[in-house]
């Protein structure tokens, strides 16, 4: 509990709504802590006193360390997940798969915090188990269903479209990479133009 | 010096080749301590030791620790440049920008020590200065050159060449960061279909 503050803790906010919002706001104090401190800061007592509560809380939410930690991928992705199953299909593929891709913009910058623990290392040696890679998997096939579903239209180069799928997701993947990285000072009109280029080319036809 | 191994040390081979062989293998070696250990293990003592000579010998070519972190970016920055320029040029640009992207993976693949820190943050903190940055700047040069050359040859889509440039590279850098990070198991197949997209694009043009 916070002792110098006579607001209430996150804890106590969270205690009036229920056990899905402490442990949401566990889980965001621990990828808060993990962004901006390294794996070193994940000490359950570190992340009880972020939020005003006991480890015992923890301990009964997850198990401990490690499942803190692998409920802090399943969160991640589960976000991303929902993120992109809310984008509205668009009766044209193309346009559907650029939204899917600003969405998933979106996503990483709304939850930088959750991005890099999704997609770098900053656990060394962690391995997400099952429920986390189910998670992921489910949020990367809207993606690839949606570039399935260019191929059925016609719109594809004669190209394997998982290998376009793999494709978009390292272009977009790259993009956001750099921009939390700070190396993109104009991402808002570069994400237009890669978007359009990923969406349907960067070139035009050459006239013959 | 390897006092437990009657083969030269890479400090007695480098010796053999004179300084710039010496400081090549200080520069590798700290930056395979860095990917494999993380900013901690850069010690002038411990990568002295790799390479079995005196910390003498790392103040003389580096002024400190400092100095040998720069010297690690622009060594990595140069290698990158050096392989974009060795690229031939293609009377078809956009066969030369596919060129210059292969070798993009290419170099970070060979440099995979060298890549992560030239575009992540691995010692935080640090800066690179002046030297690193134009040295990073020339070799991104050659990138945005190709698109340039692609849209004066009338190529490009109506976007700034500029911002077509750094989608090119996200899409690339998204492409090898996964690659690096173990999550690309058809990457050969995959880089092709990439560069056959942001070099064409990935979708045809549907039939009216």
């Amino acid at each position: 509990m916070a002792a110098n503050s006579l607001a209430p803790s996150a804890f106590e906010q969270a205690q009036r709504q229920g056990d899905e919002a402490i442990r949401t706001s566990l889980l965001d104090a621990a990828s808060r802590l993990l962004a901006a401190e390294g794996p070193q800061s994940l000490a359950l007592r570190r992340i009880a006193a972020e939020v005003g509560c006991s480890t015992t809380v923890l301990y009964r939410m997850f198990g401990g360390k490690a499942g803190l930690i692998e409920a802090l991928y399943i969160e991640g992705f589960e976000r991303f997940r929902r993120r992109l199953a809310a984008v509205p299909r668009d009766p044209d593929p193309r346009a559907y798969l650029r939204e899917l891709g600003l969405a998933y913009r979106d996503n990483a910058l709304a939850e930088r915090n959750y991005y890099g623990l999704m997609f770098g290392e900053p656990v060394p040696g962690f391995e997400p188990g099952r429920q986390a890679f189910d998670t992921a998997l489910s949020a990367y096939q809207i993606l690839e269903d949606a570039v399935v579903d260019c191929a059925a239209a016609g719109l594809l180069i004669d190209a394997e479209p998982r290998h376009v799928a793999v494709s978009f997701w390292a272009a977009v993947h790259g993009f956001v990479s750099l921009e939390l990285d700070g190396h993109l000072p104009d991402a808002d009109a570069i994400i237009c133009t890669l978007m359009q280029g990923a969406s349907s080319g960067f070139f035009v036809t050459p006239r013959k």
